[in-house]
């Protein structure tokens, strides 16, 4: 008999769950009503009786594997506990992952989102084949997620792959993390949507000016959309995206030597805009890029044997990501370092 | 009974060996009269001679492990043979590894030596007491090790590690290895020596210019005493190396979250001088590092848990890792992975 797992995905605006048996298919995946907003034991209350009515209906799938969570937020690993997460309001030092225990009388996994969404990537996506890599997810901001032998890499406290706050430029734009120049202010979408007002600003972007003032609800797609029209204050914005996320993935590469590095997100969907100048930069950048040997069978988009690939499962990665902590619970790299070092 | 390794540190100008016990204790460390200028024949010759006289001498030390040897370049970790050595030229497709086994008929491992050196602080110097860690050799060049679990990371292809070719400025220094800004390029001998010639050069480093005429061997030690006793010119290029190291290592901390960061190579001999502007870039750029909460018995120069710390086998540390190579043999993180993957 096969067992599931219940994935959820605590966004920072809707709850979504999903039950995944341990072949990787999706039996169930729903979309509740909850906002996030309305406050945290609201949301653990809804989001309990929503999983007890999947389990209940899923019963028939097999045993109950557990129950893993992608927050958007930093997790104390051995406390379950949130240690901060602005989208999360309330949430900090409440003892989240016990008291859904109790609640549902399961094994809880807390993980940080992008973590999760790397996870889900080498399960069922872009990485299935490999066990290194690392994803990087361009959202509101960047997340990173570290896979290694198939595990997600925690480090000491719970804190490894922030890889949105690797530095890309030493006096560049001030970050929310307190430094300047992070990945997070080239590549997410809220550095699309700024370096577009900067080029508003500058009286040298009036297709882009026009477009702002059409559309109250400017976003990044608007962009990504005019760039591909060929708009050059579009296309520009574009390119300093894919500078950043390449200077990063090559300063990945250089360590890690992975074979394949992930990009997924929102703004992963304006691939051909960003990509030709992220791999112009790899390239340039990274020796080792250049250097390492095709594997067997190496995919499409795969350099010299070092894969830079979007990623596959879209909006649904960190669900399928959270599904499957509980069946890989108890291997996870660093809590067992952890322990030794207690 | 007790087993010993030797351990063979293949500079770029001397060999030297040693004999070291599983318990750690050095047996014996010779340095060689061999210059490797003189080509490879002739230092394999030489060092397999001098390795089977300390063998024999040392037999009543118990089991020969193995041999591990150390060299300045990249391994092929699969064939044993060099990917390719500035400093060992006519090495490159020569079965190394094989070749000394046959000669030794005992089990040869080959590392890179700035991999050797940070297993060698893992194992006997500054990071004995973690598990995870990564170590950054200042030296002509900057080479770099990442030990996770007690084991180095060799990743796909055993490029991993080459943390010297981390960007710290876009459209910096150019590098040899074909990019620009790398670390190499601000924190190592060679650096610090350029970055002297550059301030003579523009007329403002009158002390630096007149050490220079008197010195025809005019290196980083005399900019270091410089710096020491007051020079702002001098002092501003160890700002500058630690400006850039700083910038490396928390870009390090917020991908990893180890414990401890090794600063060691000849240029960490200008700790005093470089160490302030690096904790302070490392303070400001990664928030993971102002979070991490410590661990039991931090040492000292630790800040929040994370210490960031300077090696404490000086010169010996390729050396003493290179004899713990074949003892720890057949456990390396990457190799396994790969062969998964094959």
């Amino acid at each position: 008999m096969t067992t599931f797992a219940i994935g959820v995905d605590l966004g920072g605006t809707n709850l979504r769950i999903a039950a995944v048996d341990s072949t990787g298919k999706t039996l169930e995946k729903i979309t509740t009503s909850t906002e996030v907003a309305r406050g945290r034991d609201q949301v653990i209350d809804e989001m309990c009786a929503a999983i007890q009515k999947i389990v209940v209906k899923q019963s028939g799938a097999g045993e109950l594997a557990g129950i893993g969570i992608g927050v958007p937020g930093i997790i104390e690993m051995q406390t379950g506990m949130l240690h901060e997460s602005p989208n999360l309001p309330g949430w900090h030092n409440y003892p989240v992952r016990d008291e859904i225990e109790r609640r549902l009388q399961t094994a809880v996994v807390l993980e940080n989102d992008a973590n999760a969404a790397a996870l889900g990537e080498k399960w069922l996506g872009a990485a299935a084949r490999v066990d290194d890599m690392c994803m990087f997810t361009l959202g509101t901001g960047v997340g990173g997620g570290v896979v290694m032998q198939g595990k997600i890499w925690h480090g000491m406290t719970g804190m490894a792959g922030e890889l949105g706050h690797i530095n890309v430029e030493p006096e560049g734009h001030p970050c929310n993390c307190g430094s300047r120049g992070c990945l997070e202010q080239y590549a997410s979408a809220t550095a699309v949507k700024r370096m577009a007002q900067e080029a508003i600003l500058s009286g040298q972007a009036s297709q882009m000016a026009r477009v702002f003032k059409e559309d109250v609800e400017f976003n990044s797609k608007m962009i990504f959309d005019l760039a591909m029209q060929g708009d050059a204050s579009a296309r520009a914005i574009f390119e300093r995206v894919g500078k950043a996320l390449g200077t990063v993935i090559a300063d990945m590469v250089n360590i890690f030597n992975f074979p394949m590095y992930v990009v997924g997100g929102g703004v992963a969907s304006a691939w051909d805009a960003f990509a030709p100048s992220m791999l112009a930069t790899i390239g340039r950048n990274s020796f080792v890029y250049r250097n390492t040997a095709p594997y067997e069978n190496a995919p499409a988009g795969t350099a010299g044997g070092t894969s830079i690939t979007r990623a596959l499962l879209g909006s649904d990665a960190g669900l399928i990501g959270a599904a499957r902590l509980p069946m890989i619970a108890g291997k996870a790299n660093a809590p067992e370092a952890e322990l030794k070092r207690a």
